[in-house]
């Protein structure tokens, strides 16, 4: 019995050992090639996770923050959610008759994308008011629920949620694998997002942050719903963006993760902290695996925000440079 | 060596079983006495948390609410914040000499607080406005701690962060200990509880809600800050509480926790959920070891919400007959 506990205790230690090395030597970035912007990372979340060591930060402090559109994925040719949003006036034209000779829905039902835009702000307001307003917030789940099961991205005929960045979910798991609690802080709709954000990033619907509507409680025939009711709530983009994280998180993010000048003010509020922080622009520049757009472009507009990452030395990811793939549906 | 390692492995399974029986007996919930709400408690949590049980819920979606004023801390003679307002009057006052001819403030100052109530909500807002604005949130979380620091209790002369409740302390930690999530949901400032809810009742500043004013952000010599303005930005009471529950949490609690009418539409929300949910209402019965208060009391006033309470079969605590011990500073 003496020889075989030991060989036992040999085995254990062998298959202890084996699982350490692998577990050291597995790169828990793969899409990210060998870099700055890859080594900045690394270096950041080993210097607060590294228990006794000089930047060491205890885990419930270790707030992380993306925005959506654009950071996590993609948001061209339009953002996602202005594509659901056209997609469900065309559901509810049914019930509409009107809307064939009133703007800004003729244009939308006529596919002319150029007249809704030049209705501006006050055109798409109101679109968005039609579609995302006059539900309970469990109807208004499904109905996003039922569009992604079934809307295509018009590039790659993909659903919209594969038109994530692989990067970006590999970034995301490594931060939660390091004591991490990952939230989304995006201008985008948060009742938008909270359906499928488990799903395709591992963010529960409890560290979604975006812009919302208002909504009332109410009891029909004694069962009580929420309505969601026309009227903007608030807008989390731009300076709203670090209200939005006071409102919801109550803590300043140890690191800020964005891609255009909508997203500086959470990166310099999360800058502003003491000791370490960490905050990455993703710069888009890759026309043929993906979209090339930053100072001149209307969605997405990154021109501010480069000046000042450059400035004050943040990282920026050149996706052409830094990504190995892109898309999750992408061969390696 | 093979009788020493037998010895060995003995000694380990009889600590771990000995652990075990520990961990079996050992009542989560000592300060509460045996009998129908106790035993309300137990059986719900252990049914949502027995894998393969027909009440099983993952632990994600074991979500708990707690209101906080008479539900987890005492709101008598008056709200702790309106008492944190009231000695806040004070201290500004030396820069406001106008203030001793002026309502609410003179009344305030003299310490008149019939004349103060009379004002009405108006005359409460405008100190609120008065105390709670014109700060950083930074600024502001300070004075709240400088203020919990030294403020007595008028009647108990402890902390005000000693008048919490030991019974729901342990019931915190119990629903913890079962992979709950455990939330406040208050009428009360957000940010007066978050400098101080993870320490007293280890709620994380990101699992508080409550009412709130606006915030803007501003760069004060190159500095972001959030101001916070004298405009209302939301009240988390009544029909309010379902809404900052959807806003901050996106998912229906499985429990809900509350004392007054305040809360009832927080508990009926929760109640409309499908499989089990658990509402249960604090009744203040004990007028010798605490207040014994409800359908007539302007503060904590519970009246609707117990007709609705029996009518339904909600757990009822009366703490009279329920707690053994009511504040952590009384003796077993």
């Amino acid at each position: 019995m003496k020889r075989s506990l030991l060989t036992l205790l040999t085995l254990c230690f062998t298959l202890f050992f084996a699982a350490l090395t692998t577990a050291q030597t597995d790169d828990p970035l793969p899409s990210w090639r060998e870099g700055a912007s890859k080594q900045a990372i690394t270096r950041f979340v080993k210097n607060v996770s590294t228990a006794g060591g000089p930047g060491f930060v205890p885990p419930a402090q270790r707030v992380a923050v993306f925005d959506n559109d654009g950071t996590l994925w993609a948001e061209k040719p339009m953002y996602f959610q202005l594509a659901f949003t056209l997609d469900r006036i065309k559901v509810l034209a049914t019930m509409h008759p009107e809307w064939k000779n009133k703007q800004p829905f003729k244009a939308v039902l006529e596919g002319d994308i150029n007249t809704v835009l030049a209705g501006g702000e006050h055109a798409l307001l109101e679109l968005i008011m039609v579609t995302h307003a006059g539900n309970t917030t469990e109807e208004f789940s499904q109905i996003v629920e039922d569009w992604l099961a079934t809307a295509k991205h018009p590039k790659t005929g993909r659903p919209y949620t594969d038109m994530v960045y692989q990067p970006m979910l590999e970034l995301l798991a490594y931060l939660r694998a390091n004591g991490f609690k990952t939230y989304i802080v995006s201008g985008g709709g948060i009742e938008f997002m909270r359906p499928w954000t488990e799903r395709v990033y591992g963010i529960p619907p409890e560290q979604v942050i975006g812009s919302s509507i208002k909504t009332k409680f109410e009891l029909r025939d004694g069962k009580p719903v929420l309505v969601r009711l026309p009227e903007i709530n608030f807008i989390d983009d731009k300076a709203g963006k670090p209200v939005g994280i006071n409102s919801h998180i109550g803590r300043r993010p140890l690191a800020a993760f964005g891609n255009s000048d909508g997203d500086l003010q959470m990166l310099q509020w999360t800058a502003a902290g003491s000791g370490e922080r960490f905050c990455l622009y993703v710069h888009h520049t890759d026309a043929d695996r993906e979209w090339a757009y930053d100072r001149n472009s209307s969605i997405g507009r990154l021109d501010k925000g480069l000046d000042e990452a450059l400035a004050r030395g943040w990282t920026v990811v050149d996706i052409k440079r830094d990504w190995k793939r892109i898309f999750p549906f992408e061969s390696t």
